[in-house]
C-alpha cells in the first residue's frame, strides 16, 4: 500500500465524460490498496470564461477579488470528481484549498505555498477516503483566498506529495509522457522511462509544455517522484527523480522554442559599462535575456545581440532606444523570423563530443548555425525558423538512431 | 448615517450590465454617508447550470459535495460585483459565507444558520469599506460548507441584518414593492408602502412570490426593518415591520393560488379516528394539507375532503388507498381545476363583515365558493380555476374602490 497523490489538468476533467474516466483511474488506484489524494484545475475553459466576465466588468479589477473569482473554478471540478467517485462507490471527499490546509503568502495571483496544515487531509485518509483538493488555491494569513498563479495545480500536488510524505506523484496530461522530442514532429521520437529534475527543468525552460517548472523545483527540493502520464491511456508514463541509478543517457530530448526574437544593436561606442546598462536595464523590466553575444564592430565600436521570447521583442527595442538615445534606428535590428533548438541531457557533463555531433548533424542537414549557448546539461543553438523543424530531426536522428531501445 | 443591509438576487447580477447596475445602487446608498452590506445569489442561472452539472455525473450525488459546489455560484458573483464596485471607486471587498461568518448546522442544502461572527464584517466596516456578502451559504462545525436552501439569500441578509443591529434590510427584486394584487392581473392594483410581519407572511405563502417566508419571520423575530424595492428602479418600496403606529387597513391584499388540488374521499365508515389516520399519515408523508371538510354521508358514513399542493396531489392519492384499502376508486376523487383566492389584512380580526364582503362581491361577480377556511388575518376561498382571475378582480374592486390612496 501506497500513499499516492493523482494531478489532473483542466482537460482532462472538462466534461461529465471525462470526469468519469479521471474517477475511474482513481477508483482502480484506490481499490488496488492505495491512499489517494486527488488534486484538480478548472474545468476545461473555465478559467478563461471567468477571467472574461472580470474584464467586461473591470480590466482594472484588484488582483484579491480577482482570486476569489477564479478560485470558484476548481471549487466546481472537485464536488463533481468527487460525486463522479460517489457513483463507483469509492468513499470520497472534496476539501477546497484552504479545507486541505494551503497556507500563502498574499502575493494575489501568483501566491507561494508558506505551509499545508494537513491535519484535516490525515484525519480524512484515516477514515480511508479519497480526497479530491483544488488545486491553485490556497489561504493567506487575512483568511483571504490566493491562487498560485500559472502551473499552480501541479505546484499544489507536489506541495502536498512532500508534506505528506507520499510515495508518488502522479502528473497526468494529455500525452503519454516526456519524449525525446515532440511526437507530432519527430517521427521516432521516444517516450523516456525516466528523467532526471534538472533534465526536466532545463526541457520545460525550452518548450515542452508538459510540467510547470516550480512544481519539478519543487520535486527535487523535496524529493518527490513525479511521473507524468497520460489521463486518456493510463499505461507507465515518465517517472521523474534524482539520477542515482538510473541509466545516464547521453541526452534526453531535443526541444524547439519559436517564441524567440533575436535583437542587434551596432555601431555602439566601446566603452565600459554600455552592456551592463542594457542588461541591468531589461532585468527591471522583468525581460529575461537568454543567449548574450557581444563583438568588436569597425572603428572602435562594437556590437551587441541577444535573445528574448518573442513576445518582449518591442519592449526590448524601447529598452535599447532609452538606454542609447543617440543610436540610428537602422542600427537596432529586430528578428522574430528565428527559433531555438536545444539538446538536453545530464549525460553531456561527461561527453565533450556532444556539442560537435549536434552541429556536424546541423550541417549535414545544410542548416545554419545563427548563435550557440551551452550549459552543463544542455546546448542550444539559434536556426531560421522555417528550418527548425528539419533540425529538430536532424539532431533527434543523430542522437536517437532507429532500431535501438531508449 | 444608517447601517443599510441590501440584498440582491440573481436575476439582479444576472449579467455585466445589470452587475454594473447594482453597482451603481450600492456605491449612490455608500456615497450618501450609510455602511453598506450587500448579500448576492448566485447569478441568473448559475445555480440550474451547476445542478444540471451534477445531475449529468450522479444524480445520487451526496448533499455535501451538492452544497460544496453549489456554493461557487455566489463565489462568482459577489467578486463581479465587487470588480464593478472597484471600478466605481468605493472601497469594496467580497466575503464569501464562511469569511462573514455565517455558522450553520450540518443539514446540508437546507442548513439553518447558528450564528454570525460578525468580526471580520466589523472590521471591514471599521475600514469604511462596502461588503459583498455571498448569500445562500454558510459553514458547519466540520469546517465544511453548507447551503441555506431556497429563498436562502433573503436569510442570509435578514440574518445579517439582525446580527449587526442594522437599521434596515433591502431586498431588492424585479418588483417595485408588495401590492394589494398581481399588478400584471389586476387593473388598479396598488403598491402598499407598508405592510406587518404577519401580514406579509399569510401574502408569501399564499403564493405572492416577493419575500421567502423563512426571512420575513426571522425579520419578526429580530425586529428587523424589511423594505422590498425594485433593482430596476430604485424608488422608495414597500416597508415590513411591526404594526404599532403603522395606519391599520383592513385588507393588505388579494391572492391567487393556482397550485392547489382537492382531494375528496366519500362513504367512509363513520367511525371514530379515522380521519385522524389518514392526516398523521400525511403529515408523515410531509404532505401539508390546508384546508380541511368533514361532512356526513348517507346511512353512518362520512365524507372528508381536504386541498394540498397541485404536485402533492398524486402522493396524496396514494396515502388514502394506503390508507383504506377497501376503499372503491370512484370514492377517491382528485380534482386540480381549482384555484384558492385568498385576502390578507390585519385589520379583520376587527371587522366582522370582512368576510361576507369578500363572498358578496364574489356572489356578485357570479363565482362559485367551493370551499371556505379563514384565520385571524385572512381569508380565502376555493373556486373553480377558469374563474380565478376574475374572482380576484371583484375582491380587490371591493376593497380597493379606484380613486382612494392606499
Amino acid at each position: 500500500m501506497a500513499l499516492i497523490v493523482q494531478k489532473f489538468g483542466g482537460s482532462s476533467v472538462a466534461d461529465a465524460e471525462r470526469v468519469m474516466n479521471v474517477a475511474n483511474i482513481v477508483a482502480n488506484t484506490y481499490r488496488d490498496g492505495n491512499d489517494v489524494i486527488v488534486v484538480v484545475s478548472a474545468q476545461g475553459d473555465t478559467t478563461d470564461d471567468l477571467i472574461a466576465k472580470a474584464e467586461e466588468i473591470n480590466p482594472k479589477h484588484s488582483r484579491r477579488e480577482m482570486d476569489q473569482l477564479l478560485s470558484a473554478g476548481e471549487q466546481i471540478s472537485i464536488s463533481l470528481l468527487a460525486m463522479a467517485l460517489e457513483k463507483l462507490r469509492i468513499p470520497v471527499i472534496s476539501l477546497l484549498g484552504w479545507q486541505a490546509g494551503f497556507k500563502t503568502n498574499s502575493q494575489y495571483t501568483i501566491a507561494r505555498i508558506k505551509k499545508i496544515d494537513v491535519d484535516r487531509v490525515n484525519s480524512e485518509l484515516d477514515k480511508n477516503k479519497v480526497i479530491v483538493v483544488a488545486g491553485f488555491q490556497g489561504l493567506n494569513k487575512y483568511d483571504d483566498i490566493t491562487t498560485l498563479g500559472r502551473g499552480g495545480s501541479d505546484t499544489s500536488a507536489v506541495a502536498l506529495a512532500a508534506a505528506l510524505h507520499a510515495d508518488k506523484c502522479q502528473i497526468f496530461t494529455d500525452v503519454e509522457g516526456v519524449y525525446t522530442a515532440d511526437p507530432r514532429k519527430v517521427k521516432n521520437a521516444y517516450k523516456l522511462k525516466e528523467i532526471t529534475y534538472d533534465e526536466m527543468l532545463e526541457l520545460a525552460t525550452l518548450g515542452a509544455q508538459v510540467l510547470n517548472n516550480r512544481s519539478v523545483e519543487m520535486a527535487k527540493k523535496y524529493h518527490v517522484e513525479l511521473e507524468v502520464l497520460s489521463s486518456l491511456n493510463p499505461i507507465p508514463g515518465t517517472m521523474v527523480k534524482e539520477v542515482t541509478k538510473m541509466e545516464k543517457m547521453l541526452i534526453r530530448g531535443v526541444t524547439k522554442d519559436s517564441n524567440v526574437a533575436r535583437l542587434s544593436v551596432l555601431r555602439l561606442e566601446d566603452k565600459p559599462g554600455i552592456a551592463f546598462n542594457l542588461f541591468s536595464k531589461l532585468a527591471a523590466k522583468k525581460i529575461n535575456v537568454d543567449i548574450i553575444l557581444q563583438s568588436s564592430g569597425r572603428r572602435g565600436t562594437k556590437d551587441i545581440t541577444f535573445t528574448v521570447a518573442e513576445d518582449n521583442a518591442e519592449l526590448a527595442r524601447d529598452c535599447i532606444m532609452e538606454c542609447f538615445p543617440e543610436i540610428e534606428e537602422e542600427n537596432v535590428i529586430v528578428d522574430k523570423s528565428i527559433a531555438k533548438v536545444s539538446i538536453v541531457g545530464a549525460g553531456m557533463e561527461t561527453h565533450p563530443g556532444t556539442a560537435s555531433r549536434m552541429f556536424d548533424a546541423l550541417y549535414s542537414a545544410g542548416i545554419n548555425i545563427e548563435m550557440i549557448s551551452t550549459s552543463e546539461i544542455k546546448i542550444s543553438v539559434l536556426v531560421d525558423q522555417e528550418m527548425a523543424d528539419r533540425a529538430v530531426s536532424a539532431v533527434h536522428a543523430e542522437f536517437f538512431p532507429e532500431g535501438r531501445e531508449y
